[in-house]
C-alpha cells in the first residue's frame, strides 16, 4: 500500500524534504489517556505486548491523537532474551526482572538463538501485520530491537542497575565468553529484525540504551561489531542506530551501514554533525524534560533545536518521553516541528 | 606539619613531578576488610559519618593498607542538605532517602543556609582535625562537597533516580525558584568548604555526580555558575571539579578558577586534554570495572592510561571504586602508578 505520508522515509534516505518529520520515543504509552485506559483493563504490561490486536491499537493511538509522522510498533526489547530462553517479568513501578540470569558458559550454551529463537515471537510479527493494515498507509511503521550489548546487560544483571558492574565485569573477566553471548544475541536480533521487515516495518531502529556505561575502548571492542553486523544485514529498509550516552563512539557509528543516527540530549547538534560528518541523517534530541516547561518555552526550544540541526534531521526527543509529561508540552513540540519550513531558513 | 609525601599537591599546583600521584574515589570504604569489620560493629552508616574518631580511622585505612598518595575524609555529600534542614536516612543496600523534600518556594525559604548551616557540622571539622593529627604528615588530606546541582537534585527527588525528572522539571518549570535554591546551597557549600580548609584539608574536590543528566544548555545556565562561585571562593588550597558525565562542559569548566578537573571513564585522555587545553591538571579515569580483570590486565590498562595522559595527571578511577572490587586489582592499579616514571617516557 502506498504511503500517504512518507516524510520519515524520504528523510532517512537522504532526500531533500520540506520540513523534518517528527515522532517521539515511547509515544505509544502512558502519556496518552487512551493508552492508560486500555492498560487499566489488562492483567499487565506483557499481556499488551503479547496480544497483537492490542499492541496494534496502542501503536496507532499517537498517530490519531498527536498526528506524528511515524508509528513505532508497541513491544519491548526484552522479548529477545525471552525468545532465547530467559523469561522476564515486568514489575509494576520497578521495571523488568529476569528470575534466571546468565552466569556461566553452560548458561550461554543452553540458550537458543538465530532463526530458532526469532521463531518464538510470532505475536510480534502479527502485531506488525495488523498495524500495517489498520494504518492503511497513513504513516510509516518503525520496527525496533535492543542492541546486543544492552540485551547482554539485562541477561547478566537480571534487571536495571546504576553501574551495570556485573555485566561489565563479565566483559573484563571473561572476554571470550562475553563475545560468544553477544554473537548469539546478534544472530537472534538479525533474524528477528528481518522478520519484522517482512511483516511490514518500514524502518528499523536499534536501541543501545546502556551504551554510555562502557568506556570508549570497551564499546569499540564489544558493542560496535554487533551493531555493524545488524546494520549490514538489514538492507531492505533504512536503519537508525541510537546508542544512548555513546557520544564518544559517534565517529565509529557513522562508519557503519546505517542511514540515521539517534542522539541523546547531552550533545549539541553542531558537535554531533561535526563528529558524524555530512552523510548520515541525525535524529533527536530535545531534552525530554523540556516538555515540562510552559508550551511557549517548548516552542522556543524546539525551534532553536530545528534551526541548529538544519537539514538531514528527524525531530525527536533525546530519550523516551516521560510518562507524566503534559500533553500540552508534547503537542507544542509536535506542532512546532510540523509548522517549520526549511525554506524559511537563511541557509 | 610538613608533608612527607606532597606529590598530590605539587601536581595540582602544576609543578614538574617524577610520577603521577594516585588515590581512588571511595578508597575509604567497603573494598577494605578493616572498613567492613568496623562498619559491622556500628548501628549504621551515619554513626560512622558523625563520629569524628571513627571517620578519621576509616579515612586513614587505605593509606595504611594500599599506600595511596592521599587520604580523603570519610563523610557524605548529603550532610549539606541535612545542615540546611533536610534530614537524610541511609537505607541499607538502597542508598540515601529524604523523608521530606523541597516542592515549593515556602520550602526553600524555610531552609537555613550559609555560615549558619555550615555551623551545624562540627563533627566533620573535628574528623578532619583528628585525621590531620593522626596522619602526621604522611600524605595530604582531601576535603570534599557535592556540587550544588547534585545536592539540589537530592533535595527535590528525595533519593536517587534514573532520570532525575522531578529535579529537571523544576529547572524548566520554575527557573527562578531553582536559581534561588541553588544559590542557597552554594552559599552553604562555600562556608562549609572554607571551614574544612581551616580544619586541615589540603585540597578540595567538588563532586557533581549528576552533571551528566543535564543538557549542555541547562548545565551552563544552572550548574556552572555555582561551580564558578565555589572555585573562586576557595583560594588557600587547590580545587578539583569532577562533573561526572559532563564531557560537553569541559571547555566551560576549564575556564573556572580550579586547578584540577576530574574525568569519568567515558572520555579518552587525548580528547579530554584537547577540550581542556594545556593549563589544568586532569584526574582520572580508569573504568572502575577494569579492576575486576586479572592483575596483569589491570597493569597493562593502567600503563596505557598513564602513557595516554602524560604529565599534569593525578591517577584515579573514573568513578568511585565498586564495593566488591578485588583488592588484588586495586593493588595492581596503585602499584603500577607508583612504579611509573615520567623519565622513562619518550615524551
Amino acid at each position: 500500500m502506498e504511503l500517504q505520508n512518507d516524510l520519515l522515509l524520504r528523510t532517512a534516505r537522504g532526500e531533500a524534504v520540506e520540513r523534518p518529520p517528527v515522532w517521539l520515543m515511547r509515544q505509544a504509552g502512558r502519556i496518552l489517556p487512551q493508552y492508560r485506559a486500555l492498560r487499566a483493563r489488562l492483567s499487565g504490561f506483557k499481556e499488551l505486548v503479547e496480544t497483537p490486536h492490542l499492541a496494534a491499537e496502542v501503536t496507532i493511538q499517537p498517530v490519531d491523537e498527536l498526528g506524528v509522522d511515524a508509528a513505532i510498533i508497541f513491544s519491548d526489547i526484552l522479548v529477545i532474551p525471552e525468545a532465547m530462553g530467559l523469561t522476564y517479568e515486568m514489575v509494576e513501578k520497578k521495571g523488568p526482572r529476569f528470575p534466571t540470569t546468565i552466569t556461566s558458559a553452560a548458561d550461554v550454551n543452553g540458550l537458543i538463538s538465530g532463526d530458532e529463537a526469532a521463531a518464538q515471537l510470532p505475536y510480534v510479527y502479527e502485531a506488525l501485520r495488523i498495524t500495517k493494515q489498520e494504518l492503511a498507509g497513513r504513516v510509516p511503521l518503525i520496527g525496533f530491537a535492543g542492541a546486543p550489548w544492552t540485551i547482554f546487560s539485562y541477561m547478566i544483571e537480571g534487571q536495571g542497575s546504576k553501574t551495570f558492574s556485573k555485566a561489565k565485569k563479565m566483559l573484563y573477566a571473561e572476554p571470550e565468553l562475553s563475545r560468544r553471548l553477544l554473537e548469539r544475541i546478534t544472530d537472534t536480533t538479525i533474524a528477528y529484525l528481518q522478520q519484522k521487515v517482512e511483516a511490514g516495518a518500514d524502518l528499523i531502529q536499534v536501541f543501545d540504551s546502556w551504551a554510555g556505561i562502557l568506556s570508549p575502548q570497551q564499546y569499540r571492542a564489544f558493542a560496535l561489531p554487533c551493531l555493524q553486523r545488524i546494520a549490514s544485514a538489514i538492507t531492505k529498509v533504512p536503519v537508525t542506530l541510537f546508542s544512548k550516552g555513546a557520544w564518544f563512539a559517534l565517529e565509529d557509528i557513522a562508519a557503519l551501514d546505517c542511514q540515521t543516527i539517534g542522539l541523546d540530549w547531552n550533545i549539541l547538534p553542531d558537535e554531533a554533525r561535526k563528529r558524524v560528518g555530512q552523510d548520515k541523517v541525525l535524529q533527536g534530541n530535545l531534552d525530554p524534560c523540556q516538555l515540562y516547561a510552559p508550551p511557549k518555552e517548548v516552542r522556543r526550544a524546539t525551534q532553536a533545536m530545528l534551526k541548529s540541526f538544519g537539514r538531514k534531521h528527524i525531530a525527536n526527543l533525546g530519550h523516551g518521553v516521560y510518562p507524566d509529561t503534559p500533553l500540552d508540552g508534547v503537542r507544542a513540540f509536535v506542532d512546532t516541528v510540523q509548522a517549520y519550513q526549511y525554506d524559511a531558513e537563511a541557509s
